[in-house]
């Protein structure tokens, strides 16, 4: 398949994602806020805020294209060398629920093409639960296993650590939530084909949406009070931190000019700080934190 | 002057400014946590919540030393030698009030040392007005170019223009407030002695707390609502934005192992992010926009 019908692809995924959460909200409706990429390409992001379930949601489908800056070369430690173009297309989703009992979602998939042929696919989706529970995070490894095993036996185990990995705050020695998959660079090797890799790429972007309504629907009537708000609160200010000092793509982002608006949508609508919060002993909040490590086995 | 007294003299600066903090706000009072520093050295950071006035602030002190790490040298672009040891002392302070008619503000005064001898202070203080008017802001730079002034006239207008170009969120083309001064490797040359410049740091140390004072006492009886307190979120967002993407301490600091509690000290208590918020034609918040823009001559 050449890039034009992958690109429609991921724009066809972004449509049917944002129907299928409004489905599952049930009174949040996206808004449709179309750009252009001065260097060539643009997107489209739609936006829900204010939903019955969803606080901030967005989704974000980009395909852009043109000269590669030698800063994108570098930092995909391509030879840099001049009169490169590059494409990229995908979308980008991140929400944000109003309970503290329903988790933050995330899924990132991605094309990259280079005038020089090379070419792969990249992404991720990673769940972040202000309380971790242990059903919730195996039936969401669970799922992403079954979606892996399906391609490769490889790719589950691979791919979870790279999670683990990627979705690390280093200056706090915590995972962001409780990791899933993220991969970069599949192209054609190892007995790959382009086409079993996009395969892979187009079943996790399927997967995503009935995922969140899973939880959407199982967690959004239990019961919290301000207690669990302001640590959600504190949760959303750790997210805020992977986001802006560590996730490779919005720092890339902002400092390559990027759609601002675009990259920030990942931002909580509202998040805090609190100096060396300590959680209770014995408390939820406690156990949670207890549970924001690399290389625990969620699907036995 | 030596390392021993430069240390000691930004130890005292924290208490002196912590107490007239404590009586300015009337009912907030510091807490102190003391932290060392596996490699050598610590600090003493002093932290106030739910004050009347301040609603977070931090006060940190540290002195720190030990073998310089490579990224360190590489980042003062020393050239990268084994065996060279450092030395850095000073004093960083962010006060967040509650009321978003006073200003949030930031001071910072340092010393650097290497065991080659070479030397260096530097230091800065800027104001971010969540509603910027004209009069509080030329009182600032009023006060600040007093200080310069007093120790050599290209102080103002060079320091200045380096607070404008530092204190710059690149990805919104917005400066972070008004400014203030910024300055770096200050060391004994072009005529200048060392003691000469240590002496020009005390002055600007001991300005911050009666400066600060100043608008506590002027504006924490102005009137405001829900909408304006909405809007401080939102500008508390854009400093969190800065501090995370762009302050060079805070991203060195979580890049090489410091003590993150105290780096992050500076974040809101709570700040909000919009999608793309466009504030109404002539209002407070589209005014206060169109002055975070660099090279505003707030000193005629």
């Amino acid at each position: 398949m050449n890039r034009e019908e992958i690109q429609h692809w991921f724009s066809g995924l972004q449509s049917d994602i944002c129907e299928q959460l409004e489905e599952a909200d049930g009174l949040g409706k996206f808004i449709n806020d179309e750009w252009q990429r001065p260097g060539g390409g643009g997107g489209l992001s739609k936006v829900l805020t204010h939903g019955k379930i969803i606080e901030k949601g967005g989704v974000n489908f980009s395909a852009v294209w043109g000269k590669a800056p030698a800063p994108v070369l570098q930092a995909l430690k391509v030879e840099v060398t001049s009169g490169v173009e590059f494409f990229a297309t995908g979308i980008s989703i991140v929400l944000h629920p109003y309970s503290p009992m329903v988790p933050i979602i995330h899924m990132n998939t991605r094309y990259f093409e280079l005038s020089d042929g090379t070419y792969w696919f990249g992404g991720g989706i990673d769940l972040t639960p202000h309380y971790i529970n242990q059903e919730d995070a195996s039936y969401f490894h669970r799922q992403l296993k079954n979606i892996c095993d399906k391609h490769h036996a490889s790719y589950y185990p691979e791919f979870k650590k790279w999670a683990d990995d990627y979705f690390f705050l280093k200056h706090r020695n915590e995972t962001r939530g409780v990791g899933g998959i993220f991969f970069d660079y599949l192209n054609e090797k190892d007995g790959f084909t382009k086409q079993a890799r996009f395969d892979f790429v187009k079943d996790v972007g399927r997967a995503f949406a009935p995922l969140y309504a899973y939880y959407m629907k199982k967690n959004q009537s239990l019961p919290f009070t301000e207690k669990e708000k302001q640590w959600q609160y504190l949760r959303r200010g750790r997210y805020v931190e992977f986001n802006l000092v560590w996730d490779r793509g919005t720092k890339f982002g902002l400092e390559t000019d990027g759609r601002t608006e675009s990259i920030l949508m990942s931002l909580p609508p509202q998040a805090g700080w609190e100096y060396d919060h300590k959680p209770a002993a014995g408390s939820n909040e406690e156990k949670t934190l207890s549970l924001l490590k690399k290389g625990i086995k969620w699907v036995k």
